[in-house]
């Protein structure tokens, strides 16, 4: 039995997490469903949304889990806002099957696994028409529009649909430890012109100081940019250097003043809606392929009564 | 100056070859002209093609000369039509200049580089709004409109570009070596899939009866098929076994009668509209981007007067 998005939001809103985990599965899975979430859900406020990126096994997870506690003690992010709840979209691009890890979440940030105050979410598609890229947006505004005003996207690996991802936020955290080069080699300057902070975790190992001096360099060397990225050193397993972390997004925070913050969000408004155009677009072109309309010009064109352009035409401008 | 496409094709049907260059051209750079030369080219029978692609350095260019001079020494391919002229198109998706290897091509087709009856053109693309993939059925409709009954498309390369490209053919011939299975791995399925005739060129070299035997061997295994491809050795460089290859070719041909043939054009055609109708699709929402009532969408998105699935739809039906 499905049911409603407006009355789920209603219920989400008041604090139910079963109405709130419904909703994100409606976005997972496309459909109408979707449709009506994603109305009800761009009608809010969107939340402060702070991406989270790095190689696997760099310590977001334990890092994540630090800053929720940080985020709560804390009780603010900047001057705008206080805050007592604070949400966390996982996100393994990799894995078809991450939909399915919420216990193992859970287990995973043992701090936060039954305080309510906080919500921990994977996210997986199961149909949404743009893939991740999309789905995770729309969660995001699902999240805003059930009173988070705060959230963490965190996605596992350097590639360039997780650093996509990562990226669309408000700030972003690329997450490396000592000696980094090694592993994040091929996708380095992408990763310079999307991290706002640089976090070296694990920094009680060797090799802090080159790590530092490395990232130093590239920021010399990259486009100069109004925000220098900061970089932090954390040890997240022992809660050093997180606060440090926790200064730096609230810094970024309030460097991103009102206008600063509306620019860079409707520039991901842009490239968003071209991502949503596509997609509707590819969805209308397979649905197209199905229709009599679509054999009658295939028979012109086997006849030589057409031409393929002026056939794609034909069927757009009748679709 | 540019001149009009209907011109140019009856100078090209008289036997003007810089005419008929310079339709490919137009086909190449896309725009208005190409338009108007893929109308005209489409309302003419499509040519008989035969595709021939395979690892750099199989002896493709070699074979496909000897190939040209066994097509106009016997004058005929099956039994419907004789023919006195034959063109090749030369693909190299991998190279950005291939436009500019006509030269190139003509010297290395040593025997024809001087022979009126033959036809030699690399295609590149030069704006093209379907890249090579649909570029190439667009030259081989503009060949048949200049009355080129039979046409060879010779592409470098087993990766799936080059594939799609010589698979788009009548009869579509994968040349090997002794020893293919190193330097085609990676392909082997695609390339088992799409092969009509099998060639094993450098026959004089060791290790024929192995790759015989593993073709076979994987034919065995595939898919069963109406038509179970033929194996052929050859020895381009002393023409030897190609008479054989133009035999296969040919019973390819008789075996395509009329009613698989045309359901074979029937498939590709449909799998070329849906290439053209994607295409077609990505260049308007390029153009959307750039329009007004984009920017009015983005403004009502920032403020929260719609959602990017609405705002999508909106764009779509009115443009």
């Amino acid at each position: 039995m499905s049911r409603e998005p407006a009355e789920l939001l209603v219920e989400a809103r008041d604090g139910s997490r079963a109405a709130l985990a419904r909703l994100l599965t409606y976005v997972e899975s496309g459909g109408e469903h979707h449709r009506v979430t994603a109305a009800l859900a761009y009608a809010a406020p969107a939340p402060y949304v702070v991406g989270l990126t790095g190689s696997p096994g760099a310590g977001k997870s334990t890092l994540t889990d630090r800053l929720i506690t940080s985020a709560l003690t804390r009780g603010q992010v900047g001057d705008a806002e206080t805050f007592d709840q604070v949400a966390i979209l996982c996100v393994d691009p990799s894995s078809p099957f991450t939909g399915g890890a919420i216990l193992g979440d859970r287990i995973r940030m043992q701090d936060h696994a039954t305080d309510n105050r906080v919500f921990i979410r994977s996210m997986a598609t199961r149909g949404h028409l743009g893939g991740l890229s999309l789905a995770v947006p729309d969660a995001l505004r699902v999240l805003g529009a059930a009173s988070f005003p705060f959230a963490f996207v965190e996605t596992v690996g350097v590639g360039q649909m997780e650093v996509e991802i990562a990226s669309a936020a408000d700030t972003t955290v690329v997450v490396t430890n000592p000696g980094w080069g090694d592993s994040m080699q091929a996708n380095k300057a992408g990763l310079l012109e999307v991290a706002d902070i640089f976090v070296i975790n694990k920094a009680d190992r060797p090799g802090v100081k080159e790590t530092r001096r490395d990232l130093e360099q590239m920021l010399d060397l990259g486009r100069a940019r109004e925000w220098r990225p900061v970089i932090v050193e954390t040890t997240a397993t022992s809660d050093e250097g997180t606060d440090a972390l926790f200064d730096a997004i609230d810094a970024h925070r309030r460097f991103l003043d009102k206008d600063l913050l509306a620019s860079a969000r409707r520039q991901r408004t842009r490239a968003e809606l071209d991502k949503v155009v596509s997609a509707v677009v590819r969805s209308r072109v397979a649905q197209l392929a199905h229709e009599s309309a679509y054999e009658a010009q295939i028979d012109a064109l086997v006849e030589g009564l057409t031409d393929p352009y002026r056939a794609a035409e034909v069927l757009l401008d009748e679709s």
